[in-house]
């Protein structure tokens, strides 16, 4: 199994040779199911995510015993234009409330059994402003990738990555603008907050980045490299490592969806061991999915970001493959299968 | 505090007299909110929820520590007409594996840590086969409300009610077509499996049901005594202790959305301190829970009963509590707040 990467190259190779699912453990898990004391369907979606997951793990059976959630932080040049409601040193404050359990991640971490570990991606230096011109040189992305790559916890069964950075929700709408087309309206929300006048500077901020590296489009690790951020960049490279280490991922919001978008364009087929754990109230994700072809688990309104509603989307996993694995058969339990 | 009721009229007395959540424990709750290390309203329908939930604690920073889980079981002597796809015999043997710990809510309340009970209510005794006449004499309905009321954990501080009763969807039917009017096509569905021409003719026993027993129709508590069950009504009188424990409820599916209607028929905002867990796939659940005026939780196309979709809402409502009630503010957490 590969190790990691030195550069976008090699990188490259790795996602041209993802491996599938077991279709026999997924079969098996299928079979196993019909034989549950319930109606056939009636458990609905948890049905298919535990057939789901039983495919990736390669057994019939799995449980969900040691989820990991990461939560990726960095800086963006683009808040010099003014796009959040909140201060570039958030950032680095969030980290450390992170860091000592005081975040919202940190208690649905908790609440869900999961391990949580965060990561800051130089903070004191924030990617060029997307305005400007690229986001980040071919040997930043590269770096930021491995991180992500290494964060992966081999032993994890479950992986969710989520991210912090003020100014991230301009470098999702735009990559989201330069992969799926449309208007920078269309693809611009509220972020942390802001509204009005604010948000339609926002979202002529996303037009002028999409323009000003329009040179990436139709290239999808381009487009993460010229218009993403280290922390998006390291969300990517932990999808990846997943796939390879056949750990099935929760995918977060809105700006881990443009993060996942970037490796679906550079490979076709490379989220297959993804779900979307929720849908998030900022008003362009509804749309990203629909493109990603993912029909989210919760729908709560959230939109906080940090991995919150992918964390809290393992419960219903864990739910899902617990019933799977732990119910008595018809046969076993002496019920009548109608 | 009551400490049970030995008639209708005791039990109608209890009704009219139930407590209200504390006013200022949920202002108090909001107020904690808005300092918390988040975007204002960013954890969306899980801070409506926590604020909801200290409401009827009566704490502005309650967790959850004791959910609890009844399942409760009845016959029904409408299966004669042939209703289900399953044979009667199934409820004894589904509370077998219950307590053999082989079903799916089993599984579902460990994950969520909820204590789980399981009380079987007369099922040698099946309720009268309602298009024949009412399903339970006045005594058999206060029997079974007080099973309910005596079932809840006092020290509970979240409760779900479930239950397993073969040919309960053609009750909760006949329930929804005497209190709401429309069709009985309209509220009839596949419970746990009927199709096609036995589902026309299901459909068809409830309207004649609720013929018989039209002398019932405006009277909440006649309505479930005529054409519910023992399980709905034990449901029923869990309900309402839960409430006088200022208990938070989860409801459940269509047949638990039925008892619960019966209720609020009888005394409007009885369901106040209740959140509708999920919603089930069971055609006429939508229309239910617009007419209680709830939004469900979760959306997973489950149909199982059994409290499952209720039980694994408590997943949702303890990551709302435990951000609300472990997050740290801006101030403790020395984060700049916009």
């Amino acid at each position: 199994m590969r190790q990691g990467f030195r550069s976008l190259a090699e990188f490259s190779d790795i996602l041209q040779g993802l491996p599938a699912p077991d279709a026999a453990a997924r079969v098996a898990a299928s079979e196993r199911d019909a034989q549950l004391t319930k109606p056939p369907g009636s458990l609905g979606r948890l049905e298919e995510l535990a057939a789901w997951y039983c495919g990736w793990r390669g057994d019939p059976r799995a449980e969900i015993a040691a989820p990991q959630t990461i939560v990726f932080a960095g800086n963006h040049g683009v808040t010099a234009q003014g796009v959040s409601a909140f201060p570039p040193e958030v950032t680095a404050q969030m980290v450390a409330n992170f860091q000592a359990g005081g975040a919202a991640v940190n208690q649905l971490a908790r609440t869900v059994g999961a391990r949580m570990d965060v990561l800051a991606l130089r903070l004191e230096q924030p990617t060029t402003d997307i305005t400007q011109g690229p986001a980040m040189s071919e040997a930043e992305l590269v770096e930021a990738l491995l991180a992500g790559w290494q964060a992966v916890d081999s032993k994890a069964d479950l992986l969710v990555v989520g991210e912090m950075g003020i100014g991230n929700t301009t470098s999702a709408a735009a990559i989201a603008l330069a992969l799926f087309g449309g208007t920078a309206q269309e693809w611009t929300g509220r972020g942390t907050g802001v509204d009005g006048d604010a948000l339609r500077h926002k979202a002529e901020v996303v037009a002028r980045a999409v323009e000003v590296n329009k040179q990436c489009k139709n290239n999808g690790m381009e487009v993460l490299r010229c218009l993403g951020g280290r922390e998006l960049a390291a969300m990517a490279g932990a999808m990846v490592r997943a796939r390879v280490l056949r750990i099935p991922l929760i995918l977060d919001g809105f700006i881990c969806g443009a993060a996942a978008a970037c490796l679906e364009a550079a490979q076709p087929g490379a989220l297959d061991h993804t779900v979307a754990g929720h849908l998030s109230a900022e008003v362009a994700h509804p749309k990203l999915l629909e493109k990603l072809g993912k029909e989210p688990i919760l729908s709560l309104g959230m939109r906080l970001g940090e991995g919150s509603g992918g964390t809290l989307a393992v419960a219903i996993l864990k739910a899902a493959l617990a019933c799977h694995s732990g119910m008595a058969s018809f046969a076993e339990a002496g019920v009548s299968d109608g």
